[in-house]
C-alpha cells in the first residue's frame, strides 16, 4: 500500500468518524449542539470562537435568544411515548416554545408536521421567528396515531445567551484571502448540513500541508443567514478589502455531479477559477447567481457584492431527500465527500496560482531568454518551435493587469505549466509578483 | 357584453370615426390641412400648438414658406376636368408652384407622375425644395389621355406663414420622460400617415387613465424631418436632460406583424423595453438602427443620440402600397390599429415599471423578511423554496444601478411580479425609489 | 495588351529579377550580406540606413559582434571538398566560430546537422549566442560520408562591427502612421525570408503612386528579434505616439491561402482592417495573437502593445519546407507574391479610408442635403428609398468617435462608397476630418 493511498484512506476514515460524532448533536441556530459541533471541528483546525450575545444588532437583524431543549415528547393514549426528541432531534419543530398539556387527537394534529408525498420521511421544520410548538413525524406514523387523549411535553426554554460562530485563517504571504464558508445550524441532516463542514475541515487539513501559500484561506462556520449576517457585521469591511474569491460549501456529500453557482458578478475570479478547475472532476452543472439559496446571498448582498460563488453536488431544494430524515448517512458517500475535497483543493490551487499577477521587469521587446538558459541556444530547422511557449506567454502578459488565469484562458496552456514558467522567470529576475 | 368589451369597442369606433375625419384634410408640410388635423387630435389630448414663422432658422434648416392650394386641375381636349385636386389631394405634386396655361399632350406629360409598375395607383409626390408643378395620376389614366390641347390651372401660393407643431406632456412624478412622436405632413395616406397620430392619440387616452405615473409621456406631432428638427431646436436640450426612452410611431395600421427598429445606441432603455414587451404581441421583426427612415434619424442624430427607437408593423418603403393611393382605408385594419395601441401601452408600462431603479435601505446582508410578513414564518421541508423569489431578486439588485428591467432580464421573473414585490418592499421601508 | 496588364507584368518581372539578386547574398544577423540586401531594396525605396555598433545596449539585449565568413568547407578522405559554404550559405551553422583541424568521421559528426525526417533537405541552423561551429547537410549526404580523416576549415571572424537596419517613411498628411515590418537575416530561404522584403518593396512602389495619402507608411527591414528590438529602442516612443496599425510581413510567397494573426489587443484597427479587407482575396485563416512567431512579439511586448498583426500565407513553423533548403525559388510563386502585394495594398487602403474619423459640422438633426445637391429634390412614391444611404450613414456617425470602418461594420455598405460619401460631405462643408 502506497503512502498516498494510506493518506487517502486515513482521510476517509477520519471523515466517517467525524460524521458519526457530529450526526447526533442537537444543532439549531444557537445552543449547546452548535458549540459541541464547533468543538469537534476545532480538533482539526485552530478555530477562533465568537459568542455573540442575544440582542446584539447586526444590520437589519438582532441575535435571537438562545434555545434549549430539556425534553420533548408525546405520550399516546396507551401510555407509551409515540414521539420523542430523544430518538431524533428532527422530531421537534425548531425553536418550539414550551408547552405542557393533554390534547385530543385532533387538537394534537394542528401541531404535527409530515410530508404526504414522502410518507416514510420525517420533515425538518423550524419556526424561528414566530412562537409555535410542534412535532415532526412521518406521514405513515401520523396516520397511525389513534384517537384518544395525548400528553404533550415540550420542555424548552429561550433565554439571553449567544450565537456561536467560529473562523480561522490559514495565512498567506500576500495579504489577499479566499473565503470558505459553511453552516452549522441544522440538526441531523447529512448532505444539507454535515457535508459542508466536513469538506471544509478536510480542505483545511490539505491546505495546511502546502509548502507555501500566497493566499490566506479563511474558514467560517456559522448559522445559515443570521450567522453569516452577524459574521459580515464583524468582518465584512475586512472581506471587502481583502477577498479575492470565496465559496459557500454545501450539499457536497451526495453522489451526483458537481454544481457551481456563480457569484453575483458572474465573472469574478471565483467564477473563472471554477471554470478552469472543476471540469476535471466530471461534467459540471453551471448556475448563474440568484439571490436565493444559502449564504452566498448574504456575501453577495448589494452592500457587499463579494466575489463568492457556491460549490455543491445536488443543489439544495432540488432533491427529494432535502430537509427530511432521508438526508442521512446512507444518502451520502464518503468517497463523494473526498472527491468534493479534491475539487475544492483544485479550486484553491487554481486561485493560488492563477490569481497571481506579475509584472515584467523587461517589458520592452522580449528579454533575452537564451543567455539565461530559458531558451535553446541552438536552432536547427523547426526544432525550437514550442520550446518555451509557456515562458513567452507569461512574459508577454506580465503587464500587472492580466492574472495568470487570464494567460491560461488566452493561451490554452495548462495553468501548472504557466505557473512553473512564472517561477523560472521570477528566479531569473525577469518578473516581479504584483499580488 | 362586458364593460371591458364596451370600452374596446368604443375605442375602435372612435378610431374609425377619427380616421374618417382626418382622411380628406389636405395635409402638407404646412398649411390649413395640418392645422385642421391638429385641431381634431386636440379634441383627445390637451395639445399645445406652436406656429413657427417661415424663415425661422432651425440648425441647418429654415422654416419654409407656407403653401396654399386654391385649386388645381387639368381640363382635357374635350373640356372635361381629367385631373382634379378636389377629387384627391394626392393628385397635385406637393408644393407645386403656380401655373396657368395651355399645353399639348406631350408638353403636359413632362409634368405628370405615375407608376408604371403599379398602373392603378396614384403616387404621392413632392418637390419641397425645388420649384416645380406637376400632377400625379395612375399610369392607366395617363396612358388614356388623348392627344390635344390641355388647360392647366395650378392656383397655389407660397407666402410667409408658419410651420405647425403640437405637443403635450402627460405628467409623471419623477421628472423623467418618454417621447412618443408621429408626423402629420402627408395628404390622404392611411398607414404611412394617419396610423401614427391615431395610435398616439389612442395611447394618450389609455395612459391618461393610469392611476399613477412615475414617468411623463410627451406626445409630439410635427412634419416629418423639418418638423422634428424644429421641435429639437425648441426642446432638444430638455429631451437630453429628461428623456429615458422614446419611440417614433409610424406605419402601425396594416395587418403585418410588429417591427421594432432599435435606437442608435442599440441597447437603450427604449430597446430593452421593446425586447421585454413586444414579443407578447406576436413575432417581432427586429432591425438595427440605420440613419434612414423617419424621425428617429433626427432624434438619433449625433448631436442628440437620444434613446429613441421606432415601432411599426410593415416598415416604410418595404410594402408596395407605400406612398401611393393604395395606402388607403382598405389597406389598414382598425383591429390592427388597436393592437398597436395595446403594444405601445405595454411598452409604456414596461418603461414605467422596468425603468425604475431602487436602492435598498438594508443592503448589508438581506433584511429580515419574516418579521415584516414578507416571508413565511414556518419552514417545513422544502415548502418555502420559491416563496419570495421576486422579493429576494428585487432587494439584491436594489443597488441604484440595476433598473427593474435588468432584474427581469437576469431573473426571468415577470416584470409585473417584480414591480409588485418592489411596491411591497417600498411599503415595508426596505427600499427607496432612485428614479 | 492593356496598360494595366503591362504594369502587372512589369511588377512580376521585377519581383523575380530582384529575388534572383537577393537569393545568393549571405545574410545573417549582421554583415555584408545584409548590407547588400538593403542596397538592393534601397533601389526601390529611399531607405535610411542605420548601422548600430556592436555592444550598443537595447533594452535587455546588446548588439552582437559582427560575423564574417571568409571560407568554410570540409575536405573528405579522398581530398575533395564534400561540404562547401561557397555552394550554399545554408551549409554553415550561423555564427560558427573559427576552426581548423583534422577530424575523424565520428569527431566530425558531432558538428553536423541534418534532418532524418526530410533526408534530401539541408536544414537552416544557427547558434547566435553560444560558441559553436558546425555544418548543415542533407541526411542522405551525411549518411554517405565514408570513414576516414576530414580536414575542416571554418575561416570566420567576429569583430566589433554593426547591426544593419533600414527604414523609410512614405509620408501622409495626418501625422498618423502604419508600420510594415519585415526581416533580412536568413540566408538563402525564399518564403521565410525573401517573400517579406519583396512584398514590402512592391507595396512601397504601389503606395508611392497613390495620389494622396492621409497616413504615413513606415517600412522597416531589420534582423528578426534583435533587429526589431533595436528598432524599438530607437523608434518605440515615436510608434507609441503615432501608430494606428501595423503588420509584420512574412511567409507571403507560397501558394496557400492567406493567414492573418491578430495583434495582442485583438480588436485593434489593424485587426478590423484585416477583417474588412482580406476576405476578398479568398478564405483567410484567422489566428489569435500569441507571443510566439516573428517580430509581432516585439511590437506587441507588454511595454509597447502596439496595434501590430501579421499577414502570411502559410504560417512559419507549420509547413515542412520551413527552415530548410526546400524553401527555395520553386517553393514560392511570383503570382502568389503579387497576390500578397494586392492584399497588403487593400489592407493599406482600408486603413487609409476606414481609419479616418470625421466630425459633423451640422450634428443636430440631419443637415439639409437637398439644397446641397446631395439628395434628389423630387420624391415620387418610394423612388428615393436608398438614394443617399451612404451619406446618411456617414453624417450620422460623424461623431468624432466612430471611424469610417466602424460605419462600414455597422451599415454593411462598401467602404469605398462611404469614403466617397465622406468626400462629398467634406466638399459640402458638412464634415471635418478629425484624424
Amino acid at each position: 500500500m502506497s503512502s498516498a493511498a494510506t493518506s487517502a484512506e486515513l482521510e476517509r476514515a477520519w471523515l466517517e468518524a467525524t460524521f458519526d460524532r457530529l450526526w447526533p448533536l442537537a444543532r439549531s441556530l444557537t445552543g449547546a449542539g452548535v458549540r459541541e459541533t464547533h468543538d469537534v471541528l476545532a480538533e482539526t483546525m485552530p478555530l477562533e470562537r465568537y459568542e455573540v450575545a442575544s440582542g446584539t444588532p447586526a444590520y437589519d437583524w438582532t441575535v435571537p435568544l438562545e434555545w434549549r431543549v430539556n425534553a420533548a415528547y408525546v405520550v399516546g393514549p396507551d401510555g407509551t411515548r409515540v414521539i420523542d426528541y430523544a430518538d431524533s432531534n428532527l422530531h421537534l419543530l425548531g425553536y418550539s416554545v414550551a408547552f405542557r398539556g393533554r390534547l385530543s387527537r385532533s387538537e394534537l394534529d394542528a401541531h404535527l408536521y409530515s410530508l404526504p408525498a414522502r410518507p416514510n420521511a420525517v420533515p425538518y421544520a423550524t419556526s424561528y421567528y414566530a412562537p409555535r410548538w410542534g412535532f415532526c413525524l412521518s406521514q405513515r406514523q401520523r396516520d397511525a396515531l389513534p384517537e384518544g387523549e395525548y400528553e404533550v411535553v415540550v420542555d424548552t426554554e429561550t433565554f439571553p445567551g449567544a450565537l456561536t460562530l467560529s473562523d480561522c485563517l490559514l495565512p498567506g504571504t500576500s495579504g489577499r484571502e479566499v473565503l470558505l464558508s459553511s453552516y452549522t445550524c441544522h440538526p441531523s441532516l447529512a448532505n444539507n448540513e454535515l457535508s459542508g463542514p466536513l469538506v471544509a475541515a478536510g480542505l483545511y487539513a490539505r491546505l495546511a500541508k502546502w509548502p507555501t501559500r500566497r493566499l490566506g484561506f479563511r474558514f467560517v462556520f456559522a448559522a445559515e443567514t443570521i450567522g453569516a449576517i452577524v459574521y459580515l457585521s464583524m468582518r465584512g469591511q475586512h472581506l471587502l478589502e481583502r477577498l479575492d474569491a470565496g465559496y459557500v460549501l454545501t450539499c457536497l456529500g451526495d453522489r451526483a455531479a458537481l454544481t457551481y453557482k456563480r457569484s453575483r458578478r458572474g465573472d469574478s475570479l471565483a467564477d473563472r477559477a471554477a471554470v478552469a478547475a472543476l471540469p476535471a472532476f466530471g461534467e459540471v452543472r453551471w448556475h448563474d447567481f440568484s439571490p436565493l439559496g444559502s449564504d452566498e446571498r448574504q456575501y453577495c448582498s448589494p452592500g457587499f457584492d463579494l466575489p463568492v460563488g457556491s460549490v455543491m453536488r445536488s443543489m439544495y431544494g432540488t432533491y427529494p431527500e432535502y430537509h427530511t430524515s432521508d438526508d442521512d448517512k446512507a444518502f451520502i458517500s464518503f468517497a463523494a465527500l473526498q472527491g468534493s475535497i479534491d475539487a475544492c483543493e483544485a479550486l484553491c490551487l487554481t486561485l493560488e496560482q492563477g490569481g497571481a499577477r506579475y509584472r515584467s521587469l523587461a517589458p520592452f521587446g522580449e528579454p533575452q531568454l537564451g543567455s539565461r538558459g530559458l531558451y535553446p541556444d541552438l536552432t536547427v530547422g523547426a526544432n525550437n518551435v514550442g520550446a518555451a511557449d509557456a515562458i513567452f506567454w507569461v512574459l508577454n502578459f506580465a503587464d500587472g493587469d492580466h492574472d495568470l488565469l487570464a494567460v491560461h484562458e488566452r493561451s490554452g496552456l495548462p495553468l501548472a505549466d504557466l505557473h512553473s514558467a512564472a517561477q523560472r522567470c521570477l528566479a531569473a529576475g525577469l518578473l516581479e509578483l504584483v499580488d
